[in-house]
């Protein structure tokens, strides 16, 4: 039996970007539609162009390889003629090969928000729709506030769908704007729906006001749309729009779907979903939701319990689908011998041979379960894993040790009287035994202390000149100024263009700091194959 | 027309209690309880009795007034009689008034995880019941596993329920124990299932493994189940429990449930939703969900953008409930995408009433975009918003001078040789003129800038001894450590309970740290009325 092809379209940098504490940066922007190009949804929606010089920028080159790149905005003003709106000119003006005109759908907001005629609406829809399609785009409308229309105005709500679709649109989307709308309503409103416009051209686009979100999206599936709007991670305007990092693998594996529809997504993207979720996370700088079905940390984890020892026995029993199709993990008590075996073949990826039988395998073992439970992150700093179980296995050189460092910041008046805050970094560092000390200012406490730990490790000098910091993060582990702080560090070394993450973990940002700094000039020295003394 | 009864099954205490990170002491449970019982749920269960001291100790009193005390075990073992088996013991002889056994429902578990015939374990069913029934409890069923077990042998499936029900059980429990059966199957499965035993003696046991948990329950009540099982905030194994915090305003407020069913919640409890569901964070020491339907701190927010300025004209059309029925609140975000009339209605909910057409209200539009564009971001922290909205418009009293600091932190090996890391911070304060320093030792610098800035402002001093710093958030905005870094402080008043979070950007983390901990202070002064020199 052949599948019904449904089509998933991201609204991450449009609605997602109206997520309470979300502002992207044009740098986010670009990394976050690469991230959904790679994972194979079919559009990426950018935001407004011509709402600020921010989304102006982003339009401008094209952002996409394989997806259809989206432009967000509204129809034609009323009273104008299209050719004389300004709006209509930006949005069919720019990289984006498709169209998204975003419309009224409930005569009240038409009448009230607008302040225009039913009529007025409807040939906005329709000379707007008509203008993208001469333009060569894609065009499609998000009917806004439809449910609540239909229920206030049938006919009026039914008339814009036509329209727009009679028009021209490849896609008519039934939005949920203000997210109440329950999973049985929609599925009935839907069918209704279908009437008139034929499901393979309508979208959904849900909220998540009543936890329903991916449930709404799923009904009007049932009730024949084949296009579907959502978010990575779910993050939107209120409580969030649909998730597709939940849709996505329910449409892919459950039955009922997976039998029936196909996305543009394939197994392989789909084993990569929870990294992309998480590489997501980063890009927010937020602590991913550990429950998050599917994707999250816990969401497939057995507490010690009723189940903890059964699960051993027959995990598919326990697990609704595999973690390994979303590129997630089991968490039980594992045997030393099952985490034994991921270890091996993590030291294999890293070159590093080793005999399962071998005891300081266990050592390393130990070491890094007891410093993740401290809160380090190795599996997001490969190389301050790789010289953890280089020095547990075999041995690093010992290049250089730093005996001491002192860091202030100071804010003061500076000799004409403005208020200046310096920060300044000493260290000792001592090399075959001779002392070196080197000062050095920073525009803060841990790039001061950057500058003066690179500024002279004696014969090794020449070999760290290629090494650039690229990134540097931090995250607080637990509530408070007095909490434990994760430093992650992103080096680059500008010869090679080889790039690695170091961690540090400590009560002490500057401690934190300072770990992943070492780390990291360590590895390069490790890569060199530089000899200790 | 007479609405039917719905009855809500609390089991934060018990499957909660499975939640990674999630830890109870007996006074939390205790505390729990509480919450739940004036909330006006109708079963509360505790837990397991017998399964550890702290359980036995919880059950060895009644932790109810106006819900059923629920105690949660296993069914007779195997091979012994019910007067034989120390777990049905323990089980019948404690405070709780009802008793909810779990049984397997699902062939393949009876055999694998039980080591038992099918027989067997009707007949375990059968006899705990009576058992139950006889010792005067109210007895009740959970079918582990039904949905699956059903699909795997529906006849077997269904004689486990009809079992229960024949020998006495007021309920029998319907549980998705894989979290992975979808809606539309549920409800298919349970109008099956009310062919054998009547809806009004069946409950669903829901879990959110596809984002449905809430979805799930509700079309098991539209199948016609009338016991519902959830927990406070969805807490639960893997993805959670469905959330009564989510399930109760649906049901009370949305159409289709509100007015074909009641519960036992009044709309009193009701309008204490939202604070029910923070004390519940606060009990677990976790900072609430922002996005939570209908309790979340986003629930009713709105970003400046295509809805907030309409929004203020007719809120109903844009809220599906009111944030007032649930004892929330409205917000519209401040934004670099802020109109007047955002900044106005934003100002009002603050108490500062200002004529839209003054012109201060464009120099504080003008510092929001202008600060905003540098990273700051007020949507996130009201209090500096404030300070900065009252300082544009009128005035904020000058209460103190950091006239200057110094943060110091240092490694170095101390007197008995071990290397330390120590951190320091000196300040100078001028209060009417008068100068006093402050010196602080902290785990970290921005802590011990804390400690030392909190240390002495003279006569105010007494005014922030219930001030505390809970939440303590980094993010770089962009990479590098010479990036600027955005600080944002939550902060508690311990004796109103108020929270209040503060901001501070600069280049150097130790600056922005200061400006959003002086913000900080300056806000609880303000709000207490302090007069300033």
């Amino acid at each position: 039996m052949t599948r019904d092809r449904l089509y998933l379209y991201d609204t991450t940098l449009r609605d997602g970007a109206q997520t309470r504490g979300v502002d992207f940066s044009l740098e986010d922007k670009i990394l976050v539609a690469r991230l959904l190009d790679d994972l194979g949804v079919d559009y990426i929606e950018g935001g407004y162009p011509g709402a600020n010089p921010m989304d102006d920028a982003f339009f401008a080159a094209p952002r996409t390889q394989r997806a259809t790149f989206s432009a967000f905005g509204m129809t034609k003003r009323a009273g104008v003629s299209v050719s004389n709106d300004p709006g209509i000119a930006t949005l069919l003006s720019n990289a984006a090969t498709a169209v998204c005109y975003v419309a009224k759908a409930w005569d009240y907001h038409v009448d009230v928000a607008l302040k225009t005629t039913l009529e007025e609406n409807l040939e906005g829809i329709r000379l707007s729709v008509e203008a993208a399609v001469a333009a060569g785009k894609e065009a499609m409308v998000d009917c806004e506030h439809f449910f609540d229309g239909w229920k206030a105005n049938r006919d009026y709500a039914l008339a814009c769908a036509r329209t727009a679709h009679a028009a021209g649109a490849r896609w008519v989307v039934l939005c949920d704007t203000n997210g109440g709308t329950l999973p049985d309503e929609i599925e009935r409103i839907v069918a209704d729906v279908a009437t008139v416009v034929p499901g393979d051209r309508l979208g959904i686009h849900a909220h998540d006001d009543t936890g329903q979100a991916v449930a709404n999206s799923l009904a009007a599936v049932r009730a024949g749309v084949r296009q579907i709007q959502g978010t990575l991670n779910g993050i939107g305007e209120r409580c969030g729009n649909a998730n597709l990092t939940t849709l996505i693998p329910t449409l892919a594996l459950k039955p009922g779907y997976a039998d029936r529809f196909e996305t543009g997504i394939d197994a392989v993207a789909l084993a990569g979903l929870t990294a992309t979720s998480r590489a997501f996370d980063e890009i927010l700088n937020r602590a991913p939701d550990a429950h998050a079905p599917y994707v999250g940390a816990s969401a497939f984890a057995t507490k010690a319990g009723i189940h903890a020892s059964a699960i051993l026995k027959d995990p598919k029993t326990y697990e609704h689908v595999t973690p390994e199709s979303v590129g997630n993990r089991r968490r039980v008590l594992v045997s030393d011998q099952a985490g034994k075996s991921n270890l091996v073949a993590e030291l294999a990826r890293l070159g590093i041979a080793v005999d399962k039988a071998d005891p300081k395998l266990d050592t390393l073992l130990a070491r890094v379960k007891e410093r993740e439970a401290r809160g380090f992150a190795y599996e997001a700093a490969d190389a301050s894993f790789e010289l953890l179980a280089r020095r547990t296995l075999s041995s690093v050189p010992d290049y250089f040790d730093v005996t001491s460092y002192r860091v202030m910041v100071e804010r003061r008046f500076n000799a004409i009287g403005d208020l200046v805050t310096v920060s300044e970094a000493v260290v000792k560092v001592s090399i075959d035994g001779e002392v070196r000390m080197s000062v050095a200012e920073g525009n803060g406490p841990i790039n001061a202390l950057d500058q003066a730990l690179r500024k002279d490790i004696g014969k090794y000098q020449a070999e760290i000149e290629s090494l650039v910091l690229v990134d540097y993060k931090v995250r607080i582990l637990d509530g408070g100024t007095g909490a434990v702080t994760r430093v992650l560090i992103e080096s680059l070394d500008t010869r090679t263009n080889r790039r690695w993450m170091t961690i540090g973990v400590s009560e002490n940002i500057v401690d934190a700091s300072f770990q992943a700094l070492i780390d990291s000039i360590t590895y390069k020295l490790v890569k060199n194959g530089a000899a200790g003394r």
